[in-house]
């Protein structure tokens, strides 16, 4: 009899999971269930999407018409998984049941609004489905004031957004500085400052403690202080959805997420539940930089997550899922900025001492016209040297060198191994002689 | 007494190593002796300066002033070492006599120009210095057809130059490929056929037998055919300037260059000579990819090696050159070919049979403006699975990624464990979520 897989999330982890599934095995019946009404989109598009800088449509990769046409997979969307049932291996949703013979749980995180008064109000939104682009749009049509709660790479995304579309944008964050946890203060401030010159408004160090209005919001109370807004959004990180994995006894990890084996099997009371797989944003991943869990909400591990989940629920060749460092990249603005494996915050939760190097430069030979800056920061662990984290600001191609950092950090590279043995292509077009990248770690060498 | 440190050669190996050796040793006498008039350049740089994108004075970053001013270097311009003697370690140039502790030689490498009749002619050049560069741009001005010799990467990126600035463009090579050596045909077919449509005429598997005209040039014979011109440019490699190591009794290697160890000290029979150092294209490297030699005449690579070379030869912590994959890059009209470790041709040098993997797609996320097409190849040994060259043809960020891809290699990773544990950077301005250098690899897996 043909294998029964049940996919539930239609996000980057389901539906690559449920193509992996498909390659995996030509017969098996495959079922992704979904409350969403879109499916196989980035949400890290959807500030583009309200821009209009990329169409709704196009973020839409397929539709659930494709994946029945091209991959024989059924997708049932706005449904609701009202239970499942670890026993007799059964999912029920909009009261059909369906048995499954392998499990993928895949229904990510949600966007963690604190618990203040007000955030039900109208034109109060978080931004994680294409509904929820759709919906600002519209409401951005006659609002002139925009709040967001939160600095990290979505908000700041979306105040650029925003700030193009012609609104008076004012970003409020609880810590001291943007992109707080991923990045360190001084490549943050640098962000923050070239915001400001935009004409953006940030309000530091301050909680929002409510959000006003008479139906619609009026205005986000922050620190003691008011912010009048037409439209205020939430963009203040998101937690692992942990209803189902919960009802089944899955264990739950330090940070908040579930445990999951390198065959991407969740335990049950620290045994391996054979049967059932997870993948993205509600899965806590080891650490490839220092021994430890870590979260990797990213669309890039969420893939490959995927990827391995559905591949070994459809008894595939057995696939595993590595450490990871997560390297990350945003666009803001001008600016791109990027990082991988340790912040200096991070590694302080690992108890980690680190040495950094930094090193700027430009993206092209000095004397190539259209170079742009390029600030690298590389960070060591001082007791065995191991490059443990790096970021970068740079006006074109940080993305590659994140990676390259990246490669090295997952190797267990010392910052002296690197120094000696790393090289880097250069043509004056795309690069100086010796990379940016490679002073830094030149700096970092003195450090240590 | 302090240290006297005598560098021969001012290219970017020569200039690094006088620099590195300032910064060990405050108080050495350190002088700098070249048959140049211009030092501190990048040759790579001279097809934009001839086209007129960057002026010459900026591609000549400093002069002996500066280097005088700033770092208390000397430096002889227009001065032939006129022979080194080893016993009484001094260097002889222009009828005076100088005393060495240490030496560096980087007098580089030379344009290989077949033996053939009329190379002498005017009108024909080589492109190595910046006075090279000057004499064609000069040349330019009452010329209208031009022919290259070679197409390799400085020849191609001469093409481009030269059409651009209305030039009738032949391009003659003796192998069966542009770029021969380090890129696979199917690569340098598509950057051929990009050259094409711009115009630039391609004459393939024809060694060049004669430069014809009277005192001026007037045409080349290449396999029987005559290809009448106003100026010809002999762009046919590099080989390694070796009367000097000659002259001393050092060790040559098989691919005809100065043996060095990981000090950059070089060897007289087998001993290594402590008082001497070399760097740059002279150079005979360890390949990073498999045990034995290779040839890695980059300005990348020189500057490395002259850094270790000064820093050693004044006394410095000491310091090690460690083997190369050599990563290299070109920008040739709209597109950019990268290249890392082995090409297919490289590999059967060493015996080694290899699996690729190939995928094409785009630089950014494909519902997100701008993003340009993005082909990656990558070559994984056989036996081993252990991946051993890359090669990259991108409308934008190619180099990020082969140092990535350099830096999989120097560490030894297999095919699976890369596809296992490696991760990119996403953000749909900067890459697709699962990068296109994993979709090949993850086609490499398929074919080991």
């Amino acid at each position: 009899m043909a294998r029964n897989i049940i996919v539930i999330g239609s996000g980057a982890a389901g539906m690559s999971a449920a193509s992996a599934a498909r390659s995996a095995d030509p017969s098996a019946s495959i079922r992704v269930i979904t409350e969403d009404e879109d499916i196989a989109y980035s949400p890290c598009a959807i500030p583009w999407g309200i821009e209009g800088r990329s169409g709704w449509d196009e973020i839409v990769m397929h539709t659930p018409a494709f994946y029945k046409e091209e991959r024989d997979i059924d997708v049932l969307t706005r449904t609701t998984v009202e239970s499942v049932d670890g026993e007799s291996k059964t999912v029920t949703a909009a009261g059909q049941t369906y048995p499954y013979d392998s499990l993928v749980i895949a229904t990510g995180g949600k966007v963690f609004i604190p618990p203040i008064e007000g955030t039900g109000l109208s034109n109060v939104f978080v931004v994680r489905t294409v509904r929820d682009g759709k919906n600002i749009q519209e409401a951005l049509e006659d609002a002139k004031r925009v709040v967001i709660g939160g600095a990290g790479v979505i908000g700041l995304e979306l105040a650029v957004s925003f700030k193009s579309m012609g609104k008076d944008v004012t970003v409020i964050e609880m810590m001291d500085q943007v992109i707080p946890r991923i990045a360190d203060k001084d490549m943050a401030d640098d962000i923050q400052k070239h915001l400001e010159d935009m004409g953006i408004n940030f309000v530091m160090k301050s909680p929002i403690q409510a959000v006003k209005g008479d139906g619609k919001v009026s205005g986000v109370t922050a620190a003691g202080k008011d912010y009048p807004c037409d439209v205020m959004i939430f963009a203040t990180g998101v937690r692992a959805n942990l209803d189902i994995p919960k009802a089944l006894g899955l264990d739950i990890g330090q940070l908040g997420a579930v445990i999951a084996a390198p065959t991407m099997n969740p335990y049950r009371r620290g045994r391996l539940v054979p049967d059932i797989y997870v993948a993205g944003d509600l899965v806590q991943c080891e650490s490839a930089v220092m021994p430890g869990a870590t979260m990797s909400q990213l669309g890039s591990t969420a893939v490959k997550q995927g990827r391995v989940a559905g591949n070994n629920a459809a008894g595939g060749e057995k696939m595993l899922f590595g450490p990871v460092a997560s390297p990350w990249v945003s666009v803001i603005g001008e600016k791109q900025i990027a990082g991988t494996g340790l912040s200096k915050g991070l590694a302080s939760w690992y108890g980690i001492d680190v040495a950094e190097g930094c090193a700027t430069g430009l993206t092209r030979a000095r004397y190539y016209p259209g170079g742009k800056e390029l600030r690298v920061k590389v960070l060591a662990d001082k007791t065995t040297h191991r490059i443990v984290g790096a970021q970068i600001i740079a006006g074109e191609e940080a993305t590659g060198r994140i990676d390259w950092l990246t490669a090295a950090i997952i190797n267990g590279m010392t910052a002296e191994d690197f120094l000696s043995r790393s090289e880097n292509a250069y043509c004056p077009p795309t690069s100086m002689v010796k990379d940016v990248v490679i002073s830094a770690v030149e700096d970092l060498c003195k450090k240590l």
